[in-house]
């Protein structure tokens, strides 16, 4: 089975985790080597870094107690199932995928916290310094993130003996001739023990990356409205004043909550990816032999490349607005990525079967890459339109602020709604279409490759969105230096222009990651219903429609308990802060500087407490579900081939349980970081100056909006992307204890 | 096939229809014969009766233009595909759906705005009088409606020609064992048209229960918050002022949202669940003969007839809570029908061949239908915790309100969404564990007649219910009409006291509505995959799983509308009392009485141009999915008898469509109905004298949310349930259109 067409592009995937950790590097060196600015730029940022190693590292003491119980767990019952070996690789692969992960958050924090003060010391020169020096900052997030990705994964691998040498082809070929499922076959054919480990991966990521951002999510808000509640609003001191002592904690929030939990969260959407569209490569093996499992790595290889030239072509002139600058870097970096695209699929999709397609058949999975492109493409503008104060919805909601608080909520709450309607549409067209032409090749399973292909595709940029996302905490927090060192208008003119598309970027890349989560998850579907031998999820089953309908409830509780979560931590600050007013008049005064460490702690400590129940209930719902059905047997169905009655697989309910959480997880992420995000600028559109501006009663209304959003777009929404991933990879790993 | 232990209760049905009907009569003229109070009592309650009368008098001329089009357009198409007498039949059920519901809906305002002043006038006198008269009023539409939903079931089952003996048990046998699923079988062995014509029945009647509550329900909050904000808040008058223009608006829309809104409603759910229950019973036809088809119309007489002997065994004492006694009619009215149902079920349900349950088979269903009535009481209780102000939901929500609007908002956001995990468990143990208990009789197909059961069984009680609910609004108007007329202070107590009860009424009926939603649309599945010759609803093929995201985005884009159009409609009222204000400086000042009509018209006028998009939007949706697959092909499946592979048929992403909308639908109703009560009751909870009381900056937090939550807990909340029964009606009535 050898295809002799193709070419084995496979040597690409050293060469691009080199090229992206050596230019993660050399922009490390360069932004070491830049000005820190004055003594007092540099003692804020210093405090800014002490939190924020603090937070990261107690966060990760209590991930890593959580994460051993639970790989120890796993470990002994699938090694009671499948034997010691399988047990202990896949509780070894769990340890790598956790520990890259957590190592994603720290680099991401790391550099992000060096950053922030270099940029605001290049805004006293210009403008153009601090955005280069910010959106590099966040590129060596990006770049090594993603580097890691593929490293990790590719180890795998490598290591654990190649996945494709592992096929039966022949099984594969009678089982689906039998009429069974694509998937259904591809775990017949397949060894499990080397599908396991890599699940292992996945799960042991998207699990850190879970807690990652529920922690800094929880940390970050917490910090922000609580500082927001007792500086702005009780006190009447403004934002980032250096009197109100959860001013650092809120700076240091940014870091812990938006670079390492986003890190962790596309760290974990890219390897799941990978993993999908490799167990589904599996599948192609007839045809293109193991050129079809190594693709995605070699894609991803190319994306890595193509945002890497991305990120050093962007410079801003003096004048420009700075979103237009880092658009012109994704513009290129998209355009290279599509051809590059175009290249592996010719390179490495060429059949040594005959198919329906034929010659063209790399073409056919190239438009499914382009698909998930413009996908992407289609997100970010529905994102733009729905957050930004230029288009209807923001403006409806600012409108709405006139008539007091309640307005304002309802609006914003009804923008956030609506915002669901159309990624719904898009995300949907996606999946068809590009399943319409995957399987337009006349290759059995070559549809859902072709979703696989158009997920690549929107992921193939990852690297860059990443960059952008860094950027935006890096220069809120250099914002906030700058604002409490007291430097020159200048400095802070370039710093609030640079902040402003900060907010615009964070909310952009949020909308991307809840669109490749949904994407990603249809993949990961077709590989757990291969997993845990299931032959389909027929919500006509009473327990499958009770394992959808418990999937639904527990997105809701979820976020329940994550929004509730900032709420308590939030109070605890408040409490501190009115505590260290009344101890030491002096604070107020300006005389006596506030004791920022103290603040930082209790807000560290509430933080790690709250995200303990949210992230035990997302382990535990999909394990409840699963085992309850593994013993309570009331349904029997009908196995096509043999004719004869068995017992509803407990993988069926647990299935239904992963895709309608998936469904509404997507869908209730929509709705929080849209609903947020507009709430944002909505206060932002009054204060510069239009209905009635800062200080009316119009703006007091829009406030309230902004502080209800904060929780919603910063710590329930952005966790809920990584809750419908973590659902996908521990229903995997559960899914061979669920076969008696 | 006759069942010769069996004893033919069918003769109860007429009875409990006269009954339901003949007491409803006389208690309307024990009603009309009441005092009416002041002069100026009467002259405000004519003010209301002139404006809910018109009100609905134009909403019907829209909703039946748009049924109208419907009814043709369903009646042309089903005619093309199944012969002319079939499509007019189900068009002639459809206007008999249609016009019964709102009949339903026009009864229940009709008594409602005539016992508003009687109770009131019936306070002056003593506390008794005026709980007897607003309950009466209340029963008064709760057993007319439960009757006219009886009779127009029973009407069609006995009008169109006998169900049962429509079935041919041979092909039903033989199907079975063959392996096929027993709803398809029940559709092979039965003749469409009749099947056809009570579907189209209830489509006729959720469709106008689905605008008659938008409507209703936009009107009634629309002219609240319109109220509250330009009266309340700024012009600083007290609620239910005479001074405000827009009193009358609000006290109407009382009458118009909830009591007619919620009669539709109800009418619907007791008719759809009689209408799958009988459905079902068509495939017990081997066992019960044609009493397994009619148990469901002689279960739901018995619980008429218990739930009259609840309403006129409650007396309240002058010192006594207004809840105690009517949890004590209820208490009664539940027993009663928990042993009339096992009379039922032990004379009806004695199976003519051997099962193996044996002579027990009743017991095992007596015991689903106790379970239903279990599932009703643990949702009135969830409902109480999660709103009452003795519990900690509600006072967390009023603590959080001590840090302003933003912290009440999310708190009480947070309570809603957690409010949906355990009706989530309770609604799925009921479906499993009736569903257990059925298949345990032997029977094939007896699991889901259970669960039929246990939904007739949660329904029982549904007049009661009713009346509890209609009660709410009537003392709703009494208090307000006591407060404009300026009546003593001892009046003013006993009806604020009755208001407060009305309020818990009000909060228990919709978490009941939506319970039993959920528990009906079970059935309605069975009856979907059956008409539309599904076999799986597999969400692994992309078209389904995709089916299914629109069901979820399709309530979350409903909800939406339905939330905006109440900002909207709210809009137009403050502006028109500001113009009233200005144009009139002698309103303010007393001595010149506003232009309440002009108010009342203007709120109808928006209300009736905002419901039709909602509405629409709802219509088309499972429209738009069915007819999309009724033309794209992508996956083939294979057949698990002829093994020959077939394209997947549109009935099946429709019923994704059908099943995953139902479950967001039931969960997001939980979230804003529960959320919009306890807002509700934190703010009353501060007002009785809590956490610095009326007036403090902690109130006004709470007033904020008390607003946020009208529209949710009103209009949106409510119009989900309806939503969620009209996606069963409907594509019931298009599944025909769906096979090729």
């Amino acid at each position: 089975m050898d295809a002799t067409a193709q070419i084995d592009l496979s040597f690409m995937i050293p060469i691009a985790i080199l090229a992206g950790l050596g230019f993660a590097a050399i922009l490390t060196r360069d932004i070491l080597r830049r000005d820190t600015g004055s003594d007092r730029m540099r003692e804020i940022a210093g405090a800014i870094q002490q939190g924020a190693r603090a937070f990261l590292r107690r966060q990760y003491k209590t991930i890593a107690l959580i994460a051993a119980a639970l790989a120890i767990l796993f470990a002994v019952a699938l090694g009671a199932q499948k034997g010691l070996l399988v047990g202990s690789e896949t509780a070894g692969a769990f340890a790598l995928g956790a520990t890259f992960s957590a190592l994603s958050g720290y680099i991401g924090m790391h550099i992000a916290i060096r950053s922030n003060v270099r940029s605001a010391a290049g805004s006293l020169k210009s403008f153009n310094d601090a955005l280069v020096i910010a959106l590099r900052g966040g590129a060596v997030s990006g770049l090594s993130i993603v580097s890691m990705s593929l490293a990790g994964v590719a180890l795998l691998y490598y290591g654990y003996g190649a996945l494709g040498s592992a096929v039966n082809p022949t099984t594969l070929n009678d089982c689906i001739t039998a009429g069974y499922t694509v998937a259904l076959c591809t775990a017949k054919a397949t060894e499990d023990s080397l599908i396991l480990s890599i699940v292992g991966f996945g799960f042991g990521a998207s699990l850190v990356a879970l807690f990652a951002q529920l922690g800094g999510g929880i940390y970050t808000k917490a910090a922000d409205v609580g500082a927001d509640l007792v500086g702005k609003v009780e006190a009447g001191i403004p934002e980032d004043d250096p009197r109100n002592p959860a001013v650092v904690a809120d700076l240091v929030g940014d870091n812990v909550g938006d670079c390492a939990g986003r890190g962790a969260d596309l760290f974990e959407s890219t390897a799941a990816e990978n993993i999908g569209a490799m167990v589904l490569g599996v599948v192609l093996f007839p045809f293109f032999g193991i050129a079809g499992v190594i693709f995605p790595l070699v894609a991803r290889s190319f994306g890595l490349v193509a945002s890497i030239v991305g990120v050093f072509v962007v410079r801003a002139r003096e004048d420009e607005a700075p979103m237009s600058a880092l658009n012109r870097g994704y513009i290129i970096a998209s355009v290279l990525a599509a051809i590059l695209f175009g290249v592996a699929a010719w390179a490495m999709l060429q059949p040594s079967s005959p198919t329906a397609s034929g010659s063209l058949t790399w073409a056919y999975y190239w438009v499914c890459g382009i698909a998930g492109m413009v996908t992407a493409v289609v997100y970010v503008w529905v994102t733009q339109y729905y957050t930004e104060a230029r288009y209807r919805p923001v403006r409806d909601i600012a409108k709405a602020s006139e008539t007091g608080p309640a307005t304002n909520i309802i609006s914003g709450f009804a923008v956030g709604l609506e915002a669901t309607a159309i990624p719904a549409v898009v995300v949907s067209i996606a999946i068809l279409f590009s399943f319409w032409l995957g399987e337009s090749t006349g290759i059995p399973g070559g549809g859902i490759y072709g979703t696989a292909i158009a997920t690549m595709g929107m992921l193939a940029t990852a690297a860059y969105i990443l960059a952008m996302d860094t950027f935006g905490p890096i220069v809120d927090n250099g914002a906030g230096i700058i604002e409490m060192a007291g430097m020159s208008e200048a400095a802070r003119k370039n710093m609030d222009k640079l902040d402003a598309a900060g907010n615009t970027t964070k909310a952009l890349t949020k909308g991307y990651a809840v669109g490749s989560a949904a994407l990603a998850a249809f993949l990961l579907f077709n590989a757990f219903l291969s997993e845990a031998r299931v032959k389909a999820v027929d919500l006509a089953h009473p327990e499958t429609f009770i394992g959808g309908f418990m999937g639904a409830a527990l997105v809701f509780l979820f976020t329940a308990f994550a929004i509730r979560a900032v709420g308590r931590a939030a109070w605890s600050i408040i409490k501190d802060v009115r505590d260290q007013f009344r101890e030491n008049p002096g604070i107020m005064a300006g005389t006596v500087k506030p004791d920022y460490g103290r603040t930082v702690d209790i807000c560290t400590r509430s933080a790690l407490r709250e995200m303990v129940i949210p992230g035990i209930l997302a382990v535990a719902t999909p394990l409840a579900v699963g085992l309850l059905f593994r013993f309570v047997k009331i349904t029997y169905v009908l196995d096509p081939v043999t004719l004869q009655l068995s017992p509803l697989p407990a993988g069926e309910p647990l299935g239904a349980t992963l895709m309608v959480g998936t469904i509404v997880g997507v869908l209730m992420a929509l709705v929080l970081n849209t609903g947020g995000g507009a709430w944002d600028n909505a206060k932002k559109f009054i204060e510069a100056g239009n209905l009635g501006g800062k200080g009316s009663a119009t703006h007091k209304a829009a406030v309230v909006g902004d502080t209800v959003g904060d929780p919603f777009k910063d710590t329930a929404g952005p966790s809920l992307h990584i809750l419908v991933k973590l659902l996908s990879t521990i229903t995997l790993v559960i899914a061979p204890l669920l076969i008696p």
